[in-house]
């Protein structure tokens, strides 16, 4: 069997134009673009590196970026000062804080700050308990879960009825995947470093998802042939044979995957370039919602 | 092997004990009882009984409930304004909606009125998106989730690292107790009825809580040898050997699960004794928060 390698980038790309041209649509109903606010405290170089695509991607489809760079160590006023100065500018749609935080400031406080209507992140635990329910929607859904979800349909699994299995419950990745897939009628089993006997839950699983940070932890042979692979994994590890010294690679080893699996995500560049486009995507939907909402008021 | 059949009365007598003495700490401090104010629309004979029960449960823990009794025709306006009214009574300390509302009205919107700081039954999405965020907390949680974790805890049950399985998905017992069993490091798996062989899941089930409402469902010859049952299932079924005729089962069928598991949750009277407990207890809790932050004003 040859495994499929999912590369995102053509994925999000579709979805950058189909978002670029809602842009269009909005600064040529509005007069100025959609509009994205960023919160960054601390100078960690990954950080840097994420609000830096971001801010780019952001350029190309039409949507503005307004940044908020403080100093590693700033107060729990300051940060909050920037949150609710973004919460307060009508050009700003959508907001992000970009995690982690440095240690000595409260990140719930700071997230439970956003406004409700311009999280386009969802780091909200209002957005977090509508996307639970049943019957109910979120405004909007966690980027790198949403993400997943549209790799999975573009390939044409069937989610429903799936035995899928997530790795990890962190709240920006396994926990909302997996409400993600109940939602999609997959019977969800969550995953996670207490979890015993890991490998009797993967052996049926139809789905993996995979967001645990251990370089190539899941061996292949512990993977049902054909299962599809989500790698949300991005680990830094040496790599004596780059220029650069290091590479990345996910939470499952690829080459022991490839001859069992149906399909697995690339790393980098499989769930990666989702992420950002699914957070363009909800700052062009915030941006249409508050506006007409405005203009309704 | 024979199993133990759980009777939820003692373990909710305990923590009515307890409760009561904190309702009469809160009424000896502020000169009035703790308060729970009910809204029931209509005339469901279920609805009914449920909201009497708690009357009467309220009286002897010290606690005084306000119940808005709607008739069945009332409108979104009335039953909002009904919510309203106990949101601004500073009497009233947790707030029940008794579901399900006739279907004319708005669930999600009266459900979402309720003032987040007297969501005792925690029906409000952020205390949902609280519960299930790692490193939060919500200020209340679902009372049957909560009661099941309790009668898990003093049976001793080991949770962490645990195979739970959940059966059913909704909003007031499956997605909430599965979001519980994780919290407790279990590993969780939400079956619901889009899963297809049920059984393999089952089969290596160390807890399972069974929350379908299809009476007598689940065989015992399905489950694991020595499984912790938790049947939240109360479905009444025709009953002629009985004098009114029907009586209640859950979605286990008791015979055949009593030789396989090790204990098992009667019905009546296993999680629903919990359920009115929890309310009550989390009421009280609402009260000294809420009379303490008045104080601190």
């Amino acid at each position: 069997m040859t495994a499929q390698i999912i590369d995102g980038n053509p994925i999000a790309e579709k979805l950058r134009k189909r978002l670029a041209t809602d842009a269009t649509a909005f600064t040529e109903k509005y007069g100025y673009k959609p509009g994205l606010g960023v919160v960054l405290v601390g100078d960690d170089p990954a950080s840097q590196m994420y609000v830096r695509m971001k801010r780019n991607a952001c350029e190309k489809a039409g949507i503005t970026s307004y940044a908020h760079i403080l100093p590693a160590d700033s107060t729990q006023e300051q940060v909050e000062d920037a949150v609710r100065s973004l919460n307060e500018d009508p050009k700003v749609h959508g907001i992000l804080v970009q995690l982690p935080l440095p240690k000595h400031l409260d990140e719930e406080k700071v997230l439970s700050l956003i406004s409700f209507e311009k999280d386009a992140d969802a780091a909200h635990p209002t957005n977090i308990g509508l996307l639970a329910m049943k019957g109910r929607e979120p405004l909007y859904k966690p980027c790198t879960p949403a993400g997943a979800m549209i790799i999975l349909q573009e390939l044409g699994v069937q989610v429903a009825g799936a035995n899928a299995v997530v790795l990890g419950r962190s709240n920006i990745v396994g926990m909302p995947v997996a409400l993600l897939l109940m939602e999609a009628n997959a019977t969800v089993t969550i995953c996670h470093s207490r979890t015993k006997d890991l490998q009797s839950y993967l052996k049926d699983a139809d789905i993996v998802v995979a967001a645990i940070g251990r370089p190539n932890y899941l061996h292949g042979s512990w993977l049902k042939p054909g299962a599809v692979v989500i790698d949300v994994g991005t680990n830094k590890v040496d790599d004596p044979t780059s220029e650069k010294g290091y590479k990345y690679v996910g939470d499952v080893d690829l080459e022991s995957a490839l001859p069992v699996v149906s399909a697995i995500t690339k790393v980098p560049g499989g769930v990666g370039p989702m992420t950002i486009t699914m957070l363009m995507v909800q700052t062009v939907q915030a941006a249409h919602r508050l506006a007409e909402k405005t203009e309704n008021a």
